[in-house]
């Protein structure tokens, strides 16, 4: 392996670890607790779960290894707060959409070769790029699972 | 700028920022929040600074740049979980060493040079890390920024 296999290996990695250890949280959280406020008066579990899902979605286009499948979840879970929308999703419906969206986001990662994750993500030109080659798509990927942390630190207060 | 020395600094900025914005965010709230639980029954906010610190000062140590200053704040922090051990640290302790210890973590990580981050940690043996590159240094930095968000999610709601 070169320094750039390992790299990349290292933050796919991470990625899937985030997928695991969260699939495992909602499968030990029950609907009523995911209906909960994770703390008085912040967000419930529920739309914290339709954020992640979204940021995800939203993600595989800026990477430009597909298409975004729910910009309305966009709209939804980052758009508008917590309780501004009517008509969200249940939380069955978002325990679908996880499983089935992230099965394809990480299969979409998994296949990007290597040599292209220090290439520019979709949300930059190519003079910003050359003026910043920091902001590639692995940048992005480790910035994404950082977010994923922070509210996985969140949903893991729902656990009574 | 070659490959490794990219990745490094997306790893050490991404470092920085968890920095920056969590000094932004203990700013922000008085003593009585931070003396507060994050959610019912959880952590208190105080509690969760002292982990970072003893989580981040132990790092030094694993990726062999520094000393470990604080171990008794591993014992109180990590080892022991809230509410066990008398005379913690006060909120004001806290703050000034979250600064202190920082300021020094921080100076170490990005002292060391960009070739050294992909060989072994100091919790490997040479023969572990032949079979395994994936964990090297880099794999530290980027699993404790990760820890970091996660905690970082948590001290946010204690803004009211």
């Amino acid at each position: 392996m070169n320094q750039l296999n390992i790299v990349t290996q290292i933050a796919v990695n991470q990625w899937e670890l985030h997928i695991s250890q969260a699939t495992q949280l909602l499968n030990q959280l029950s609907d009523e607790a995911l209906n909960r406020q994770v703390a008085p008066g912040k967000n419930t579990g529920k739309y914290i779960v339709g954020h992640l899902i979204a940021i995800h979605d939203r993600m595989v286009q800026i990477l430009s290894i597909g298409d975004s499948e729910h910009p309305e979840l966009y709209k939804m879970y980052v758009k508008h707060p917590d309780g501004v929308v009517n008509h969200l999703k249940t939380v069955q419906e978002l325990r679908n959409l996880w499983d089935v969206s992230h099965a394809r986001i990480t299969k979409l990662i998994k296949s990007l070769p290597d040599d292209d994750w220090l290439t520019r993500h979709k949300a930059m030109t190519d003079d910003d790029f050359k003026a910043n080659p920091l902001r590639n798509r692995l940048s992005v990927l480790l910035n994404r699972t950082n977010h994923f942390s922070y509210h996985l630190g969140q949903l893991r207060l729902l656990i009574s």
